[in-house]
């Protein structure tokens, strides 16, 4: 039983304030038609609240990605503590609790992937450096590099009925690694469960003021203040975006808009496929799961489940079976598996499509609301039974393929080919998602390739990954979530590409000297700073990017060859083989590339403990030209970019990494091989102490 | 003089069909008004050019992305052989030699520039597998990647009239190596131009028929026939972006729309310059430049000069000095640098907006028409002497940041602060492109960091790349070209990205092994296969990803670690000073990292001559654990991927490069090091002959 006895009053957080009216529309819970919340956004100052937000983004990109990432933990941690004031909200809005996790703890979730993500794969910098350095002229003075800074506009979200949580917090998360502030507008129907969330939010002190607001209500003249460093996102009706993507406003400042629309998913089932394979029950228990998962309300769900011709019957009578155990009713019983749609606005909504489907496809399970109820309110609760469909003639039909029944409908496509299952799928005009079950890794690749371009995702589901399988409808934060066409074109998530999003790119062009001060990474052919002092004895913290050592020279003999195979066991015959070698491609014997890495390591290594604690990993090593025997080498090591860690309260030493760039030449000045080393370093140099004085054997003692 | 005397009739070329209409508009030339070309797309069935481009588009797809690259190349050289007919047109135009140099030779770069850019970094595949494996289960049978696919539709191409030829190739040659086909629609005033190229293209049959289609004249109904997988890329007015942007039809299916619009670009001298500072002079330079060259018809000329208020009048007087010297005229003599506007009606235009401009701003130089003309027509060619307007109160201005005068005209904006000289270039609300002239690191720093958000490509100049500098105003192949805001939001070049935006985004989840099936790639925890053949003794052809060789083991000692030691000169504490190396990260010990690859190479070197030629690099190396004296590694090698390298005819030993995945591991199967080897594999195996026998001494010999 739902237990809201007192009507909520969800107040917007505008510019600092909240702000409730006490009048409004009033929304009842799905399952018994209560009143349970009562909203309007009479008299919010629209205008006033992007330039509030425009103005709070200043304090925002003073914070690096780190700075940012950690905020954003110490907030997931902090609403995961209190999780269940929004299971008790999630119930009202006909989600059980499995439907709840997704949203609740799914959202939570994304926050903590974001902040791990933006610690692991971004610096801890307030600007991202992108892709390589690019030589515009041949004497190398005049180079570029792309940049990504945050736009310092307000990112405006406007959010969908269904994911009250997931869907704000999967919007803010990359906004916010990002540097740019949140106004956030939730769909009217659950926007009571957003704004408890928000007043945690705001309460929690973690994020800087002005990084979220919050809009309950309607969205008045909020699109007629956005200019050209905010940007829109949209989750809805392809209706609606395509009214508001219009906006004579949005268009005059070329506002980015970001759509994610409908979307009529595809599953297929593979042709290989036989009722006994595992992959059979596989698909039914996928199907089954995606129509009754949040009562089949989710963008990502599957609407045509495209099956072989000859399997049509038994997976109609397994999905039958499956749906059978589905129970209906109040999700705050345990007995119950699925809920209600949000309304029986909804409802209705999902039944008159549901009679436009009827004309091209026939329903073979449920249709009604003649399921026995376990609680809720039949009338006024917001119930329709597990329902799907099938169409005789798919390749023809329209309305599978342009009727969305937001709830829990699917229908059955029957094929014969494989480039009949594609059309099928392709006939969407662009999905979120699409799912392909089979076994067969020759038909997995041509059904992923002719789904590709019209998919954001796609999941192969199989016996060997299905334990793991996160699922056909589940977005997750290191991949893309959009898709083009009439899924809405757009892209969220993603990883560290969904923070991009939110951020300007310029290319910047200039001399490498001043390249590196600007992007404080060193620029091959820039200034060197030679220092008595060897870079390896240097902190973390004076280290500074520019330091650079020219070491001394060593002559490679045929002994270092001989010594070298014999010692690592490489005898490869263009290092020892006189013949072999001279008739190779370099014409002589030649050093091994590992033995000049490890002559250069001898040539510019500091022997004693010191700052520099490991070389932990190398990247971009070249072997650009071979070394014979009697040619000299030197090493010019240089610092490229620090890459702060991020500090933890249990660091007993902290340490920042450091890249290297090292250039080994040989006597006539010729590059021979270059790379870039890591290396872990000490952070302070008061932090670092010779171990025998003070960490090391007393504390072991200790 | 200008020679034309036939007046031309270029054509549409649709369906594979040159579609010529003999009635139609009139255009004349710039210079002296005489008539030109008569142009019109009466009668163009541009709902069948469309369907008849997506049906050419899976023959494009067919091709790999290097058949596309040579296939642009080849194209390049063509048209290079043939350019003096396109220069021969540019004079009509209006536009001096050197103007035409840009365009036409700056397009035709850009071909050979896609075509060098994607044989080097993109695979020989149709598709591009895109960032890195993601774990999405703690078993690891569960991962995803992200893959690019050419979208499916036609690359819609509308053009401005100021770069008839580059405008078409910049925007043909990305889309072209993403395997998306052209419909290009240039600008009336100009086409005659493109078509004089297109019409080179089509007969050179380097191209795949249906690759690109042309429209002289009006658009018609074009736009009411793209669909989902089509894209619609413009040049051209704000205003004009705004009206096809909304186009009922573009939003209904999500075509995407990149828009590169007007845009009033600033150029900021530093307040650190003096007068006789080098970058004083490169200063007045860039500006004249600027303003006279292609007579400032340039989406990408500076318009807002920023000066420090002391040297406002200094400036002036060198820019005075410097336009003195534009001889104005017929663009075909030698003794003319600034030729004429495209037309007498953007002539007036441009007057029109500098009555508007002078409202708040007065002219300091030029203004009218009064230089003396070295040929042409002064009633009826387009001349127009460059001029230079002065605002005192930039900051309370509006004009000059919102009327771009698309002539030889740029206004003066005196500023006091650094912050002033930011605001007022962000004032343009999003521009293509800004500069930044000083020699002054810190304030060179400062100023790109405020302009980052607000423009698409920062150029700084001073002494050190002013003579390799490409200038303010050029767009170059592998930087971004394209601005936010007014500028339209868009983005086009920028190297692959600029073919990435022709792709669609996918991410694919699986088990490992479909995966790599999919991606035709290694993904860890895939299967592999292990042969009685050593993978080193198959050549590329026969090598297949994920052969796999697990080596022998062996037992790293400490005479391995001092014989490394003495070997390599690397005695860091670490691995030789017993004391130190108890007190450090690892409490021993340890092997260096490089003895340990060194030996792995040792444990899977197959020595006898064979078609693995060499190992010439290496990425991702990470020593995950260290390895003390008496544990016991082997390494399994894999191959990760095959990269087919661009074959040349002279190609004596045609060779493909394969990267192998090695890991190393312990007695315990502890990963302690995981890294990418790359290595050059002869091709077939009957193209690997013993050098002995065939070519090596014989030809050398020869």
């Amino acid at each position: 039983m739902t237990t809201q006895t007192q009507i909520l009053r969800p107040a917007s957080y505008i510019s600092g304030q909240w702000h409730v009216n006490v009048d409004g529309q009033t929304l009842v819970d799905a399952v018994y038609g209560r009143p349970v919340a009562v909203i309007s956004s009479e008299g919010v100052d629209f205008a006033g609240a992007l330039a509030y937000g425009r103005k709070a983004g200043a304090a925002l990109r003073k914070m690096t990605f780190h700075t940012r990432a950690r905020a954003l933990k110490a907030l997931g941690l902090y609403l995961m503590e209190r999780k269940e004031e929004y299971y008790a909200l999630n119930l009202l809005t006909g989600a059980t609790r499995r439907d709840g996790w997704v949203d609740i703890e799914g959202g939570i979730g994304t926050l903590l992937s974001y902040s791990s993500m933006a610690r692991r794969e971004l610096p801890d910098e307030r600007f991202l450096p992108e892709g390589k350095v690019e030589t515009l002229g041949r004497a190398g003075t005049f180079v570029a590099r792309h940049l990504l800074v945050p736009r310092e506009g307000v990112a405006v979200q406007i959010n969908a009925f269904n994911f009250p949580v997931w869907g704000m917090l999967e919007k803010l998360a990359p906004a916010f690694i990002a540097g740019m502030p949140s106004l956030v507008k939730p769909a009217p129907q659950t926007a009571y469960l957003t704004e408890r969330v928000v007043r945690d939010i705001i309460e929690s002190g973690l994020l800087p003021e002005g990084a979220l607001q919050l809009v309950i209500g309607e969205p008045g003249d909020l699109l007629d203040h956005v200019r050209e460093q905010d940007m829109v996102a949209f989750t809805g009706s392809a209706a609606t975006a395509a009214k508001l993507k219009v906006h004579p406003n949005i268009i005059a400042h070329s506002v980015p808009f970001n759509a994610e629309a409908d979307s009529l998913n595809a599953s297929v089932l593979g042709l290989t496929v036989t009722p006994d394979s595992p992959e059979f029950m596989l698909y039914v228990k996928e199907v089954a799961r995606e129509i009754t998962g949040k009562a089949g309300q989710k963008c990502t769900a599957i609407r045509r489940a495209i099956v072989p011709s000859g399997l049509v019957e038994a997976v109609t009578e397994a999905l039958r079976k499956e749906l059978g155990k589905v129970t209906l009713g109040d999700p705050a019983r345990d007995d119950v598996r699925m809920g209600a749609l949000v309304s029986v606005e909804q409802r209705d909504r999902v039944r008159q499509t549901l009679e436009e489907l009827g004309k091209e496809a026939r329903v073979v399970i449920g249709g009604g609301a003649e399921s026995e109820l376990l609680g809720g309110d039949r009338e006024k609760g917001a119930f329709l039974d597990p329902t799907v469909l099938l169409c005789d003639s798919p390749l023809t039909a329209t309305a599978p393929h342009e009727l969305e029944a937001f709830g829990p409908v699917a229908t059955l496509l029957p094929y014969d080919s494989l480039d009949d299952a594609i059309t099928l799928a392709r006939m969407g005009r662009g999905s979120l998602v699409g799912s392909v079950i089979t076994h067969d890794r020759a038909e997995a690749t041509e059904l992923v390739l002719g789904l590709a371009s019209t998919h954001g995702r796609i999941l192969v589901l199989n016996r060997d990954d299905a334990k793991e399988s996160t699922g056909h409808g589940s977005p997750l934060p290191a991949l893309l979530h959009g898709g083009p066409g009439r899924a809405g074109g757009g892209a969220e998530l993603g990883g560290i590409s969904g923070v991009k999003h939110h951020m300007n790119k310029v290319a910047v062009q200039a001399d490498p000297t001043t390249l590196a001060a600007i992007t404080r990474e060193f620029v091959p052919g820039g200034e060197v700073r030679e220092d008595v002092i060897h870079p390896f004895r240097k902190s973390f913290d004076e280290i500074q990017v520019g330091d650079s050592l020219l070491t001394h020279r060593r002559t490679v003999t045929e002994a270092d060859i001989v010594n070298f195979a014999g010692l690592t066991g490489d005898h490869f015959y263009a290092h020892v083989d006189e013949i072999g070698a001279r008739e190779g491609i370099f014409g002589k014997r030649v050093a091994h590339g590992y033995f000049l890495i490890s002559a250069a390591a001898g040539m510019f290594v500091s022997p004693a403990p010191g700052p520099v604690l490991a070389n932990y990993g190398l990247e971009n090593l070249r072997f650009v030209e071979p070394v014979g025997i009697g040619d000299t080498i030197r090493t010019r090591l240089t610092c490229k970019r620090k890459i702060r860690k991020d500090l933890r309260p249990d660091d007993k030493q902290p340490t920042g990494v450091v890249e290297w760039h090292s250039e080994i030449t040989n006597q006539n000045d010729e590059l021979v091989a270059t790379y870039d080393i890591l290396t872990l370093v000490v952070r302070a140099r008061d932090s670092f102490d010779p171990p025998a004085q003070s960490g090391g054997e007393g504390a072991a003692q200790a």
